[in-house]
């Protein structure tokens, strides 16, 4: 159940928020479409008996449909159910990782241009996508619809369907429900923070959205420069918009890998009224135990999602994540990998939102596949005592390394539940901890140790 | 039982160790003090069946008296019990937070300069000290002999001496015995790491001595110039000699608190053979519940340590402890705190070292009589599960804020396990976590959020 949350900017629960969210929704139905006169409530809605199986792909790239609508639509073709649910959330600090973890990284190449295959956006209502999200988006819906061809809307549209479409799988595995915390940033837009805790199948779920915008502080502005960026502003000034979706999901079953991913925007206006843009994001795995099956599952899933944009993604941005999720003082991954990327900024505003778009589509395929493989796979008391040991480890990497979290924390007005919820519920520190050899446990250690090609 | 441990560098098991040790004094023996013609192996000492009611002083000021001996002695005057297991440790961690540490707050207002009672050291053999030792050394015994006079060698045997006491004291209280890892660095020196782990009273206790020596590293130099160091080095080198113990202590009871202290030395020869040294330090609690009598007590044994050296010490470092362990994102500090300082070379040497040494022999004082006064506290699942709440906290404290921890995992070659033994075995992260209003939580928090004066 969605409970009341007290937070020191603004925080509505779940119940208020969907009240607040139908009503304008009818406000604007009746003002301009005149068939939404009755507004459902927002329902979870019931997959098929074993819905994991339709999504175990093992290479055959089967992408998730969540009503079985066509994988991809020709321009100007409507594809109303794959819609209704993919939806949307980021973290505050998916969106101040922005600042914080752009240029650190060398750009991915990007020499060869291959042809891409435009997969055009679906052209529905705004007002009739946004009845599938966990809560109104952060921008008014009037607004959303006003500017509807603009790249700022096209993706926080795109990340609220992405957070409502991950919540609604894992409440489906787990049974329990989401609780939706809605919250403002006094300098200018908010988020949409999805928590479960304590599930039946899963130890901690979080799914964030996050929109903000501004002017962009000396700081954040040098931080840039510092990286390369020309930035002119008008009076001194650079009005910002920064979005992103961002999850962190730990299971119970130590069988079940802990997965993250984050997607995210960030545009600032110049002197002359053009706009600076840019991309990241990117989809990691962190098994406790190592699967061969599963990992290639997690990879090859990536990698189909990416040739579809440029066949030197995949190779540049899983070389990129082994190197972003590096735990240095302990000389070893914090997972199996996946994609990372930052900066992304072409070849086309238009091809760089496609390729994210078919990122945040592939994070359903190639995460619950894996939750509903090992759903009821038994473990000892050893077992889980070794995801602890690893649940530490990733505390260790999300305090002291990731940029996005350290960004956060460093950041006055911050909303720091949002960016801890990616810590586990429970974590372990055993001192000299080190698995015997020829255990599972050395097994996976060693590939932490020794990052692996997967597919 | 001590056990075997590898380590990158060097370390040696307890019994192995030992021996080595013990024929080492030996030979020492042989060679000057025909006395110790047979040496008694390290044993655990026993108080008297109530140790806890002889240090719960409540405002009396009684100090721990680990024989009975007088707890000052005059000039010349040999005080043989008191030191006998007044043992030592450093983490590597301690170490270089030295070089982290210093210089980042205001230094501490010594204006008026209160005469100070001289507390001669004990003027035992080094050789009959070291018997008392949780292991050798990290210096060669015949070094400390030759050099018994110098500043490096009396810290080097009080930080032993206080590893050894509060180990053994943590020990008696326990049943438990500590883990002694041994290990060396590459560059200069090595350690002494003493771990229980998963113990009756204690759910990880850590007690480190480390003694590290080298040339100062180009960073280390600009760092300490950075913050008004004026170092000449002779061909661009800067010899350096740094120490200390540190502890952290997690018991399983939430009503007994978190216990952590630090003491260390840092000396850096100048090109004309000058030497710069500083001491730096303190001893702090982390209760999970408040009680003012274990408050008070805590700090009042603090202040007394403190007034017999000068009248704005406590005041002084109680406000910089409050400071220092402050966790900025969450708005509370650690802990209640106690003391820190840093950089502390003044009035003299003679001086600040009497200092450091009544603030080392202060930690079992200040900690073991709320141990025993607690021992048996019942305790419920709800009061666990705060505690461990209070554990993630002291988690992100220690990985985000403390500079000890930040330079140690920063510095190749460090001890990482050494450095991070001062995390908790088990810590929790929930969601949005807010005790309710009147509960105990609630008082705890209110505390920590408004940082209260003692005594």
């Amino acid at each position: 159940m969605a409970t009341v949350v007290l937070n020191s900017v603004n925080v509505m629960s779940q119940t208020t928020a969907r009240r607040c969210f139908m009503s304008h929704l009818k406000g604007l139905a009746n003002a301009g479409d005149s068939h939404l006169s009755s507004i459902p409530k927002l329902s979870v809605r019931r997959w098929s008996s074993l819905p994991g199986a339709r999504w175990f792909t093992c290479g055959t790239g089967a992408r998730f449909m969540s009503h079985g609508a066509a994988g991809r639509s020709a321009p100007g073709q409507t594809r109303r159910g794959a819609l209704a649910l993919t939806g949307a959330a980021a973290v505050a600090a998916a969106v101040v990782g922005f600042m914080a973890n752009a240029g650190h990284f060398q750009r991915a190449e990007m020499a060869t241009r291959i042809p891409q295959v435009a997969e055009e956006e679906v052209e529905r209502d705004i007002l009739e996508r946004c009845k599938g999200f966990m809560s109104a988006p952060v921008t008014d819906i009037s607004a959303l619809r006003e500017r509807k061809g603009e790249m700022c809307t096209r993706m926080e549209m795109l990340i609220m369907e992405t957070q409502a479409e991950f919540c609604r799988a894992l409440e489906e595995v787990d049974g329990g429900t989401f609780k939706v915390d809605r919250w403002e940033r006094k300098e200018g837009g908010g988020g949409i923070s999805c928590v479960m805790q304590d599930g039946k199948v899963f130890e901690k779920a979080g799914v964030n959205v996050s929109v903000v915008f501004g002017n962009l502080t000396e700081e954040a502005a040098r931080q840039m420069r510092s990286r390369g960026k020309v930035l002119k502003g008008k009076d001194g000034k650079l009005p910002f918009c920064a979005m992103g979706v961002s999850s962190v999901i730990h299971p119970k079953n130590p069988h079940i890998p802990t997965v993250h991913f984050n997607y995210r925007y960030f545009e600032i206006e110049e002197e002359d009224g053009s706009k600076q843009w840019w991309f990241g994001g990117g989809t990691d795995l962190t098994p406790i135990y190592i699967n061969d099956e599963d990992a290639f599952h997690f990879h090859n899933t990536l990698k189909e999602a990416c040739d579809k944009h440029h066949s030197q993604y995949y190779p540049d941005f899983k070389k990129w994540c082994d190197r972003y999720f590096y735990i240095r003082h302990r000389g070893e991954t914090r997972g199996i990998g996946g994609i990372f990327f930052d900066d992304l900024d072409s070849p086309s505003q238009e091809e760089a939102f496609s390729f994210v778009k078919s990122c945040a589509r592939t994070v359903v395929p190639c995460y619950l596949p894996i939750v509903y493989k090992h759903l009821n796979d038994s473990f000892t008391a050893e077992e889980k005592d070794w995801q602890q040991v690893r649940r530490g480890r990733y505390v260790e990497f999300n305090l002291v390394y990731d940029r996005g979290v350290k960004f956060g924390l460093a950041t006055p007005g911050s909303r720091i539940e949002s960016i801890l919820m990616s810590l586990p519920l429970t974590a372990r520190w055993e001192y000299m901890h080190e698995p015997a050899n020829g255990t599972q446990e050395a097994k996976m250690l060693e590939v932490l140790r020794n990052p692996k090609e997967w597919v």
